[in-house]
């Protein structure tokens, strides 16, 4: 048992890998997704939550949540969006929200990924992932910025219902979290009034600290 | 902090809930899937698989592997019926590919939970994700056999890329694996010649057991 998926995968023949050992290769080095650790728990506080589970939470609350986006998503687009969203933190790993000092190298680290992750899958097919994470990362279409939403909103949900997951174990505030939603109001605007409820909620519940001053 | 969503949820109010309510309390629920543990592993054999970051990487599968599917499957409904396929496991469990005594009620313990879970979702909604698990659990559209081929050779690909795996675990011969694996000859047609040639590999590793007799 091997965890390079390279030198396990006799079938694969690195000199010349077909289109589809190229898709296999990409698909054996995504499973170490499911190894990177987010802060969140999971809403029952058993343990925190992994990379690519959150991915699947995310593409589910989309299709449950496709009416809080704003007109003109391409909702089968958004779902290959949040497939392929995180797959970069197999070699970048995951940086925490409310983690200043990870943030300063978050770039470089993600292009690097980017750049071998991608490129083993076919030219093409590498060339339309890489673009749907590099348009998520940028937030700035309509799929994105409903995109962006469901990967803020669906912490808000596992720590709220969790009794304060990561907010209460890191001491974030108001203010951080408010920061943080922002990007719901005009990506899925249908939920902002219950972002605003929930943080008021946890905030009263002392979950979230008040801020500073 | 409490493991049943309703009671942690005091900005539901379970009387009068609204169909934003119930699409959060189904997200909440679903959260349950990340502890449903699957025989399978990862590929680099840390630990076995749960059904939510399965369920992501059949869905990624599906994303890189479209154009083994037939003609004429509708690929982002395909992603839709993989996000919710394995959702009923939250309250019927995983049934192990190769248990046959698990599968004497698995239809009576998943239809069960399949009217509580989808029926926690506003009707139109509940109606159209429950219709695609029912189609998905049959297999008989382009878009189901699509579905399922994904989901059969996903653990394919863990199980020979992490050195036998479950196979080995569990003592899994030829014939059983040739089984299980047939719907991918239909299903994905383009995968088919690999499927056939990774189980002879994987005979030839002594990590499926030849057939008895």
């Amino acid at each position: 048992m091997s965890a390079d998926p390279a030198s396990a995968a006799p079938g694969i023949a690195p000199e010349e890998p077909t289109a589809l050992d190229r898709r296999i290769l990409f698909a054996l080095e995504a499973d170490r997704l499911k190894s990177v650790i987010r802060r969140t728990r999971l809403v029952d506080g058993s343990r925190h939550e992994n990379s690519a589970e959150h991915s699947w939470h995310l593409a589910l609350l989309a299709v449950l949540l496709g009416d809080a986006a704003p007109p003109g998503v391409d909702h089968a687009r958004v779902l290959r969006m949040l497939l392929v969203h995180d797959v970069i933190e197999v070699d970048a790993g995951d940086t925490f929200a409310f983690d200043v000092d990870g943030y300063l190298d978050k770039d470089e680290r993600e292009q690097a990924a980017a750049a071998r992750l991608f490129g083993l899958l076919p030219g093409a097919q590498g060339g339309e992932l890489r673009a749907l994470w590099e348009e998520f990362e940028a937030g700035e279409t309509p799929d994105a910025r409903f995109a962006v939403a469901m990967d803020r909103f669906q912490p808000l949900l596992l720590n709220y219902h969790g009794g304060g997951g990561s907010w209460r174990e890191h001491g974030i505030t108001r203010a951080q979290v408010l920061r943080r939603m922002a990007p719901i109001e005009h990506g899925a605007p249908a939920l902002w009034p219950l972002v605003l409820d929930t943080i008021d909620r946890a905030c009263a519940e002392g979950w979230i600290a008040p801020d500073a001053g």
